[in-house]
């Protein structure tokens, strides 16, 4: 079996009593440029599914665009290209980046990001009930991820229901891709966002700089990823479980 | 309690019947530049744990050093710089990047290694005998990683032993301190590479590069990572357990 995000493929099994033959489901990983008003400003490697929301997303990720209205039109070329159109100066790139810890792509961050002032997120609340279904809703939703063990997911919760899901070879992929489907207005930021990947810096950035204020991990957050998040005031929930969070700081938005 | 890599925290455990706080152990993610011949290269999130290993690799990875013979010193400053002198021309930056899929760090390969020519693998063979002790060694060693579910692993075998050992929040860092650990003359590449984290292109590349025969997962690969292997003639084991392998190409170097 083939789809567009993975191609089939035959492993041997070795054991010290022997060996068999076995059908495994890769993960696609291939690299695209990302353009924006036809300036290249970067390629990645990235699972070819949600593109023109990828390509949104790593422009959103490295200081390009903030705001929906700055985005005009993204056009994918199979071949490897997502152009980005844009309301927006593309020449200003950003100077002094980091290259980022974490597992995902966008790869680097500017400096003058994680140690500037972030706006306060919007406001939220979310029941354990609201919880059970969004965890739920996104685990039943990937697909891949079982069958390649080899992407991570991230869904994002608004409006009563789960606005958008994505998988990707990096988490920071699928992190993007969550921020392009709010800043292509297919998602509101004010909700929560559920990620199977670990909470590093730049995962908690690109909420934070996205006002999201409720930001949940199936595991664990980095010291980074927490003191960007306290900077912030979001919430921020680690080994998340359809009735348990374990959270980090500001628990007020959960409710019973 | 506080170690190099981990600060403690306390979290609230939420749950729909009530709420408790318990002590959890944050693994630290840190930036540090990192810079060769007084010139600055970049900047990466890192664990503060083999930082020499750390920023050599990390230029490795980058295409600036490929040889032991080049390192001539390395000097750490915690204050989030790592010096690293070396008989190399430092002002050949590469021109054409793409940033990685992964978890890890290095954050981006130049694209002429990705399509380049890899030369043959050097040789080795590893009994099941040698797999089992190598992969309990390594889980054995990783205390940071139960205590934090935040950082991946990587070890290399040679010469009958766990030659070096190291982990990071970056599945890549991880790779990146082993590549340094060899051109520091540390470990020797002929032998085998074991991760935790998945084996994306840029990991595969790297142990390519230095020629390492063996490279081998707790989890999946994805499709360029196994294209890489098949092409640089690499063995490319996943979801490698003490007596089980799942070979996806080159099983020959692996005897019972």
């Amino acid at each position: 079996m083939t789809t567009e995000a993975s191609i089939s493929c035959t492993s041997t099994i070795l054991t010290p009593a022997g060996n068999s033959e076995v059908e495994e489901q890769l993960a696609i990983e291939t690299p695209y440029t990302i353009s924006l008003n036809e300036i290249e400003i970067g390629a990645s490697m990235v699972l070819p599914v949600g593109l023109e929301e990828f390509g949104v997303g790593f422009l959103f990720g490295q200081g390009y665009l903030s705001d929906p209205k700055e985005v005009k039109e993204v056009i994918v070329c199979p071949e490897g290209k997502i152009s980005v159109y844009a309301d927006v100066d593309e020449d200003v790139a950003p100077k002094d980046v980091i290259i980022t810890s974490g597992c995902g792509g966008t790869g680097k961050i500017p400096r003058d990001m994680l140690e500037g002032k972030i706006d306060a997120p919007l406001e939220t609340s979310l029941s354990f009930a609201d919880i059970s279904v969004f965890i739920r809703t996104v685990l039943h939703r990937s697909t891949l991820g079982p069958m390649t063990h080899c992407v991570h997911g991230c869904g994002i919760w608004s409006e009563g229901k789960v606005a958008a899901f994505y998988e990707d070879v990096g988490r920071h992929n699928a992190v993007d891709k969550i921020m392009g489907a709010i800043l292509l207005g297919k998602a509101s930021p004010r909700g929560a966002v559920y990620t199977t990947g670990r909470l590093t810096s730049d995962m908690v950035l690109k909420c934070a700089r996205m006002r999201i204020p409720i930001v949940m991990s199936r595991t664990a957050p980095s010291t980074l990823g927490l003191a960007i998040a306290q900077r912030a005031g979001i919430t921020l929930a680690a080994y998340a479980r359809p009735e348990r969070l374990n959270v980090f700081c500001n628990p007020n938005r959960i409710s019973n």
